[in-house]
């Protein structure tokens, strides 16, 4: 049965995008080679974002992590524009659900903090990686928002490093 | 010469104190050996704080880390109450060259967000160790808050794990 995993590259205070959803922070970040996220990239079976990933994703079809990954990717939104090589999907049930079968036995890679957020409240979403990049960014969109606050406990996968990169792998409990 | 290292247990997605000050979600999560831990404490020479850890650290004279650790402790504060084993200093300046000469050739521990942004923010920070919990909190007080966002490059001095926690520990670039 596939699983839902949340996986993003995050600065070291707890940002996945700079303000105004800019991601050029991340230039040069991932220069040295990272058996994680190789080894990650070869299990996913199908990619699950939402609107405000979707938008700047759409560079070419079907394509995410910069063209090394090609399969079916899943879009959560209600009003987006159509492109082809995505399925859009307006329930976030219904998107897991056809995630989740067109994946297999690999994993739904679960992109943008939005959508990761919403699966994790209806607890649907089974592990988090974390890339964590070294810089400080001091605002922009938390890897998780939760007004209020909130105790999610996670149990460690797998914690390692490759080069200046922190993989901080786990599944949540 | 002293070296000025923020040092701090932050939760993945990037809070070091839930909402209202609280700490209580950092119990049972060190349980486990931690030698970068232990490294650390011995190589301190002096603690520098801001009002809003020194409030509830005084729970004895001179004592930080649970009274693992025992030596002088700077507030930074204009306005808050003394207490045995504390010098507290209104200026973050002088306040920082005081911890520096008290430490001698040892760290000066920052503690507290708010201290260590305004050392981050005055060129005032050496080095960042952030102990990263298994646990996802969703609001609270960041590990460094800059509205408007900026970009502080961090060089990794040494990362490492020990059982559910990640150490991740840089030198500020």
């Amino acid at each position: 049965m596939a699983k839902l995993l949340y996986h993003i590259t995050m600065s070291l205070d707890g940002f996945v995008a700079a303000p105004g959803d800019d991601m050029t922070w991340l230039s040069g970040l991932h220069a040295e080679p990272n058996p994680v996220v190789e080894r990650v990239i070869g299990g996913i079976g199908a990619v699950l974002m939402g609107h405000h990933t979707y938008a700047p994703a759409t560079t070419a079809e079907g394509e995410v992590y910069g063209g090394r990954w090609r399969g079916p990717i899943f879009v959560v939104t209600r009003d987006a524009a159509p492109s082809p090589g995505f399925t859009l999907v307006g329930d976030l049930g219904e998107a897991v659900a056809a995630a989740s079968a067109a994946a297999g036995d690999g994993y739904v890679a679960v992109l943008g903090a939005t959508t990761a957020r919403r699966c994790l409240e209806a607890g649907l979403l089974d592990e988090v990686l974390v890339h964590v990049a070294p810089v400080l960014l001091g605002d922009g969109v938390r890897l998780f928002d939760h007004p209020g606050g909130t105790r999610v406990r996670l149990d460690p996968v797998e914690l390692s490093h490759a080069g200046a990169i922190t993989n901080a792998w786990y599944r949540v409990a």
